[in-house]
């Protein structure tokens, strides 16, 4: 899994006003297992080449918009070897597909794209492609919920029983979308997509949920309030889950829950004990037994397990974080590209868990339209 | 509020196995403002004599059935002058209208009743009767859910708009109903009514989310799900809420989640902030800001206010718990019987909070059963 | 360890501004274990009166002094079996010396004395006494401090290598000695002895640590300041330990740490594995490993062992606090009573862990004057 | 503070076996303000090389030593501009004035010297030399840590009356010496210098301690033990601190503290408040108020203030750790060099930091022999 000199990855999005582009950039940098050496920072030419030049790029390799940067570096010896999309969700399915098709590896942002159709024609596009293509689902970067999903499949639970996970933020408590470009594309249909904050955060919580538990969502009724006066998509959601073999399990999202700042939490019952992760000490995994017993493990330690430890820099006490879990994703697209590519769609997010996530926004959408309970297609 | 000597209590239930009716007693006790002088701690007859021998009660005063004990205490010159109900469910509705027809003051555990029939019968009694009547949802008691209750009171977090309830227990992840008079009982709907985990500790997430948010329910969604093979009733509950006004909510809880044990936890959301309560450290109140501070408000502080104040015993650091928090409840009875009876549908659960809370265990098995959304009557 | 009704107990102390005086009431009470019948409540005749009649005590069995309760009662066929000192130290001896000459139980508050020598006057009282003699070092009835020294006695981290208690409080950080009766008398060395915050506190954090451990220490070098201008003894100390073997040490506390409540924490570090307790989560003990691993046991549980078992009330996740602490060392008072006395001594605090905390007050007293290490006599 | 690309750094140390070279590596990267273009990895040739071309450093450039590798570069038109030093102790003060000889910045890892001798030194070279000097004292690159010190320094608490910080390690709760070349090194005076805990980690809490106080020791009485048999040096701390004006302070440390992994925690109580940080939560700082109330700030919060906002990456609820923390030292020290000098002795830890904790380990180790208090020259 090693090559002479850092893949060469160019970055679409990631312009003023963003949040995630400069993740993506951190979070590629640490291992030092790529390098951006282009990008389309905005789809305005002067702040593309601006944000590039304070980020080291060439001038020449900052462009205005992905396609423009797909044909300039096509022509290049030293040209892309990667793209990683980082722009607000209704762009992903397009830019995605361009890559792919110019032979390009693909590190998508989530939710994969804007709507269930454009997930399985990207599918269908993945399918024929020969390179990598991934989703930065930060929190499966974190070591601990690797353990969790490595104790889980080991059958350290028993047999699994029930999933609750909750994921609260409050900074769309307000209506900030006019004057901050994060809230504005993400409470907009046309850039977000049918789901405001159940696409949003809501994903990130059924993905963890299905990637942890091993099970996978078969039924589900939920309810999308849209609590900020004025706003076109939900704000909040709430959401029953019946997984297959009939274990219960609940979702519980909310971007306008003031005062949170972004608690994900994720607790999985088994029949012999049970697992909790939180998100607000995520170098740390507890296990519940029924003897009044709790185990704590850390990132990091020996105890952790060979998952844990491999996602992990640092010894125990010493506190990764998001960047580092992110990071994580990078190194193992990374390890997938030079030959590993059995880590895509195992602790890797590939095109499965896109589509999945994009039939669970779906799906959640209309129950929550119809007030009633809906099977998942294709669970 | 003062009188001479303590108030002269007979407790119904307490008996072998089981767990509650010593409680009431050691909270009865405690402030020294109830003796208990009588009962009937179990329908045998022995063993109520036995159990009353090792609580010191004078043999001729411990009885096989509340009937007895009644009826022998009505002719007493220092007959008793209230009654503690701390039975299975399905014998509160008859002990309780018995004693309040014989003049007595009742206080009775939850959930009140076994049907919402009973429960609308035993509303009228007590509107006839001029005793108290009381019940004891332990959780009241804490002085931080007084706080909390408070606050929203008092506008503190502006507009609620949002409960999410949350109670976890394992101690029913085995089916050990077999061995257990807990277990065989909370299992049984013909001791324990239509609920099972929704009427036993689910009731208790409901009853809080109203008390300390103001609001009432008006819809639910539930499923309620018998994870355990061969269970009559539910052991999990995963319920959808929506408050009047139309403020979503979630209200969670189970009896199979394998190593939790006994974990509740509330939090409400406001405009402005929210507030977080968790049995798990109940002598702490939080209250989450959105500019990324938390404050932190103690049991027996100053800052926790007059009604966290008055609920507590000692100065913060030290801890007061589940039979203080009882103990406090009996202290507000203690309060109404010697005249302020504002206490009972106030800081002090009453007929009221008995009859909506049947109600909710009635909405939720039929929203269960028909799969769908239903509006609580009475909202 | 029955017998017919409650032993009949004397509170000396507990009169108005008393804080734990009231404590020792509602521990003797919870339980059922002892009545109290007598009392001298304050040195004022009518303030003993008054405080007796609020508590339900006959006011010709409330005296203004230990002295005339003792006379008294001991012509009475029904008089006191035993009596409780809960009044300023330097009163400590004398009460104490003569409830056991009326061959009188005697439960006594910390510190023992206000002095070494009246300690070791007490200890040869004692030792011709065929009483219990008992001491109320709270910390010693959590059920979690019982489950650390059973795991410590049992091996269970090998051999000890190092002890940190550190006990913080914030209520003396003003000079509220003017108004608080509380603060007067612990402020006094008239009524404190040598000892402010190292005789107060201090002795908590030493016994628990000798309990704990199984160790004792040898040598020590102390620091009281005086931190509040004016005070005329230490209102914080900060003390190195070396224990018998060598193992090093450190004991902080403080009653000017400003926001603190009443945080007491220790930590035993074993060559294998490590214990923590807080008294700020006194229900749990955290037993940490060198491979990433921590287990947290639970009070009530099964994993926590028989003897945290036996002084817990309730099952896991219903949190007990600082009054059933103290109850649960006046039930075990009543056991040594009712003819169990090897419980003195053991998990009972007696004379020998009274003298020597107050050879660890006096040795640190002259360890601050001297600036120097010194070696505890009788170690 | 800008400059057109990011400046050229050489890392000495880094090699087989090391923790902290990767760290300054990728502390270094993480925002793009250092390139590492050359190093000294190892003393020998080939591991340096190998350690150099997985870093993606041309084979040239990697040397088996300082002095080659400042021989080399000083030739160069692209030569190095700043070298970091992340080997044992005992080697920092050469290389760090050899490169301030070839005019080069300096980063250091700390404790500064072996000596203090070698520090009063090495201060004489700082300040005959135009470059920039600095100190990687990890812990004052937090968000959380520099809130703390502005806070102080603000006069939130008012008077500062006592520190108290402890730092436990366990991993070297065994004698791992033999095969662990960290453990070697750090436990062997010729490389480490006269202080083992007290130098390796007693020193941060030391600095620490001083940083956010604004205090400075002026008297100390130390113990350090060697706990396990054969060490050379202490593996174990406690110390007793009096700051100047005479508030009182304990400082303890271990690497025998079997189950700890890292845990760095600080209390400073002020007059009105006081305030607590931990390493085990590091994005978080508590203010603890006497009325009962507790704040928590959270990194990257508005209420955390500019000087924690300016030190995070990301909003709160997003967590960074260990690698975020160092990597903000290195963007500090950027910042001194493209101009802003003022930083180092203020947020940036620079000579005079380096030579106060090396007069600290000095009086330490002389007082422990002394078993005496003693005073810091220059306090």
């Amino acid at each position: 899994m090693s090559r002479d000199g850092p893949i060469r990855l160019a970055l679409v999005g990631g312009g003023p006003g963003s949040f995630i582009g400069g993740v993506h950039r951190m979070a590629a940098l640490l291992d030092g297992r790529f390098a951006i050496v282009a990008g389309a920072f905005s789809r305005d030419a002067r702040k593309s080449r601006e944000r590039g030049a304070a980020w080291g790029i060439d001038p020449a390799r900052a462009h205005a918009g992905h396609g423009p940067l797909l044909t300039a570096e096509a022509v290049r010896r030293d040209g892309i070897e990667a793209v990683a999309i980082a722009t607000p969700n209704a762009s992903h399915a397009l830019i995605a597909a361009d890559a792919l098709a110019a032979g390009l590896h693909v590190v998508c942002d989530k939710p994969m794209t804007a709507t269930l159709e454009e997930a399985l024609q990207l599918a269908s596009a993945v399918r024929l492609a020969s390179t990598v293509f991934a989703l930065t689902y930060t929190y499966t970067g974190y070591p601990m919920v690797r353990a969790a999903r490595a104790q889980v499949a080991a059958g350290a639970l028993g047999a699994v029983r029930k999933v609750v996970v909750d994921y609260a933020q409050g900074w769309l408590a307000t209506a900030i979308e006019g004057e901050n470009r994060q809230a504005a594309w993400r409470t907009d249909p046309a850039e977000a997509g049918a789901g405001g904050c159940v696409g949003d955060i809501g994903v990130h919580a059924f993905q963890l949920a299905e990637y942890i538990s091993g099970l996978r969502v078969e039924s589900l009724c939920a309810d999308l309030p849209r609590v900020v006066p004025g706003r076109q998509l939900d704000d909040d959601c709430n959401i029953l889950l019946r997984f297959g073999g009939g274990a219960p399990g609940a979702l519980i999202a909310s971007q306008i829950a003031t005062g949170e700042r972004n608690a994900l939490r994720l607790r999985v019952y088994g029949e012999r004990a049970s697992l909790e992760w939180s998100h607000e000490e995520p170098g740390l995994l507890r296990r519940h037994s029924p003897d009044g017993r709790s185990e704590l493990l850390y990132a990091g330690g020996e105890a952790a397990g060979p998952d844990a430890r491999s996602a992990a820099r640092l010894p125990p006490g010493h506190p990764e974080g998001f960047i580092e879990a992110f990071a994580t994703i990078y190194r193992d697209v990374a390890d997938a590209i030079c030959g590993d590519r059995r880590l895509v769609g195992g602790v890797l997010p590939g095109i499965d868990d896109g589509v999945r996530s994009m039939r669970f926004i779906d799906a959640a959408v209309r129950s929550h339209e119809r007030r009633s309970w809906l099977t998942l297609e294709g669970s």
